[in-house]
């Protein structure tokens, strides 16, 4: 098991006429990721309120926010209880086999439009063996042929862009990731959360985005970055691509501060509780198996 | 009541190496739409299953046919009781008091990038009081702005190229209303099903697509296309876009016929039952109110 | 006649590796446009070579710089005799009366995608009578559905995100305009210079971009942005789009800083030089009357 | 010395309201290829006027029908005179010496968003030693990761849908090929001309569009597709991208037939007219050398 401490600061100044926020922040609680000690405190005294989707365990908060300052605290603490298996021994699902709440994740969204990459995956991925190690191969393509640079995209910025222009951020690696695994017929999803910065060469603890793809009977992590240690993201939302799932989607007229994000993990060898690591095994927080009846 | 009788005929020519079918073609079965009579009869031995979708109530079919021809015939009885309302009673839903079901479809997705129409919308439905006449309003600016026309688009265009080439067919019409819709901060979604060929100059029964706005507390039908009556339609899906609510998806090689589709309204005084026709009224096939807790 | 002083500075910080430049900012010389007194200086000891495009009389100057700070100062004398028409004797010119040098500026360009903006162009601007109304009323169009906001385009911003996104700076303007006017079939081009800064309400002076259309019998300057006094225009180059005529391009690793341009009016009253002011008239700088013979 | 026999045959079916037509089939006159007995019939009786643009060579007939059949018939007999080179002896030019006519070849056009190319062609062709050995590196990455596929692209489809899509038509395989040569800093152009169908394998005579990069001191000749013999093409146009050289730009509601096609090589060892064939030779057939003075 792993213990993440996690605690987020967001700081925003309202225009006079208010807003509205939804935040999705909050981790996710799954039968593999237990969150206790959890706490956010609101600068204004708004109503909120929070809404669990039942189909993927996503906590939006909604907050209508008065004019100035606006702050929101977060911390929790997260157990996470990998599941971990073998990469050799995961297997793509055949179209016909795939579970129909996974259906929606082969089919192109706003940014990951897999309906235009049909030839290039063909051409790419076509001939691999499929099961991990081809979702592996297209990790390592995206890996490969886009640069992290911050400051190179936006929010209209899309897998098409990045594919041509072969630039981008997490949330750019992820969704060419995503688009990818559909042309090639693999479910994947966006997934939001925090990285973890024990290692000072990948830098600070931030907001991260990353993959999960359907493959064997469950979703496995991917993360095609590579800017982070999967063993320790803490996960928030999953959905069809940042449109889903952004940390603050917000109407009205506001200015942003950059988030503070403190991250880390605990150790405590009486509890079971390890550091995170790198690791060959595939790994998985989702809910557990996902199989067709 | 409404009674419509349908018959789909589907024709394909499937590759040697066989082929996947998602069909979204079968009547939804909601709280205001009746199904009876139904009768789904695939050409080929195959497997089929039938996956309802619990939160759109949507019908997938899935199979996975041979090489040589597939046809596929589906029957159906369809009773539509509509909640109608009075236009100017019925008021747009404040962000903060949207159902959470609703959110999703205020984001952009595949083919409705409404993240980028956000200040074309607001320059030209800003100044609108919100409320239902509002979204007629972008109703009626994309039946005016974009011309129909066969062949003009494909499976990729989306709402950008329609507002920059203003030509399509009653898909392209959608995705355009949908996008300025969200824009606006309406939560609006895809509809399919078939139109009803009582009035010749509309042409003959045939697979359409409109549009959902959840306004007031439902649901509301639009049609932004303008080519069909509205009351006669028969919903198969809804969904965030086109990509989610194909009338077939094919994974595989296989050629495509035309489909034949016939539909007529039965009248019945006796029952109830009457003929469909235009309507001021505002109308609404949902599930019932959908109302914030 | 007006009499512009003009004054830039530009100031570079070239990577180690040195770097290209081809800088497209002295002053035009044309039949209309005379320039005196002019001074270019390098504050590295480089060659450079100055061009003068026999089509354009543009005159771009290249040199490759060493690595360190680079600084280029240009100052001018630039007097304009502007051939002014009444605008309701403009006529335009029907495709087969137009010259051949002007074709190439009523087919697509990089940043002027008419080819898909023909349907809209004859939806807005088809019923109107042929002439410099019409072409006005483009430019009106633009103007008013377009928002002047820095930082709101980048280099790779082209007419159709500006007429999807319904913002931009003076660039983008003209780009819109530009690609509306070709799509009704009159050549515009995109041109280059500098405002200047009279009028307070308006700014500084600055590099700026605007529009030359081919009607009646020369190229007329049009200013889309309504940023600037047209009169005190002075022009650089005319090019196809941005891309023909920036500024400076750059090929290597450069640091820019923000330019520092001076234009000031000149006025005496005995040499018959006037003070820029805005005017009904029709103005044009253009090297005189192009016909086709 | 190569001849090349040409007969082509266009056939419209013009609108009522007549058009205006803009055509670009004619054999350009070049000192390397030469064109007598050259015959244009057009079978309405309408005013023709031929242009032949100073810098490019390129012969553009226009003219204006009435409603109502227009058939055009071109001959000419063509006779090619190849510049022929050593590949290994062939430098790329930089920058700072590239002679200003070929500056424009290196900025971005409608077809050719170069601009958007800059990383994928450092990270595909940076590591390559410049020359003509690295441009064939371009052309052969295209012709790999296109597949021709008739019908697959239209008049709006560019370089980055070709790089996305990977499938297209010649035009398609050139404009991409384009972008990439100027994205590595290399002028390149579109040139369009006929094929010649000696070879079965590669069909009957049809138009052709290819490539001429600038390379040494000259344009050499490109064949991204594949699909023909470059000793064989005879050169109508060269420009930035299709949108300079269409074979025919029309005006106008018209109906277009398949164009007919007849191109075949003469031979005759008395006058040192040799059959066309492959060659591992570079060729090019432009104007001479053209250098920086």
């Amino acid at each position: 098991m792993i213990r993440i401490q996690l605690n987020i600061e967001l700081n925003y100044m309202v225009d006079t006429q208010g807003a509205d926020f939804v935040f999705n922040i909050h981790a996710a609680r799954t039968p593999s990721q237990a969150v206790s000690a959890e706490r956010c405190v609101i600068s204004q005294a708004v109503d909120t309120s929070v809404h669990t989707d039942p189909a993927s365990g996503n906590r939006y908060m909604r907050l209508r926010a008065f004019g100035g300052p606006l702050q929101l605290s977060y911390s929790a603490t997260v157990d996470i209880t990998h599941h971990r298996a073998d990469p050799s021994t995961i297997a793509e699902v055949p179209v016909h086999r795939l579970p129909p709440q996974t259906m929606g994740y082969i089919y192109p969204s706003r940014y990951c439009q897999s309906d235009r990459l049909l030839r290039l995956a063909a051409n790419q991925f076509g001939y691999l063996a499929p099961g991990y190690a081809r979702v592996m191969a297209i990790r390592d393509y995206v890996a490969r042929h886009v640069a992290f640079t911050s400051n190179t995209s936006n929010a209209n910025t899309s897998a098409l862009d990045t594919i041509v222009e072969q630039v981008g951020v997490c949330r750019d690696f992820a969704h060419l990731m995503i688009a990818l695994c559909r042309a090639c017929n693999v479910p994947a999803r966006f997934a939001t959360g925090t990285d973890y910065g024990a290692d000072p060469a990948l830098g600070p603890p931030d907001f991260h985005a990353y993959v999960e793809a359907y493959i064997g009977d469950r979703w496995y992590i991917f993360d095609p970055s590579g800017t982070a240690m999967p063993m320790a993201f803490v996960r928030f939302g999953t959905g069809r691509d940042a449109a889903d799932v952004a940390f603050a989607t917000i109407f009205g007229s506001v200015q942003t501060q950059a988030p503070v994000i403190n991250a880390w993990a605990v150790q405590d060898a009486l509890l079971g509780i390890e550091m995170p690591h790198y690791s060959h095994q595939a790994l998985s927080t989702d809910d557990g198996a996902v199989r067709l009846h």
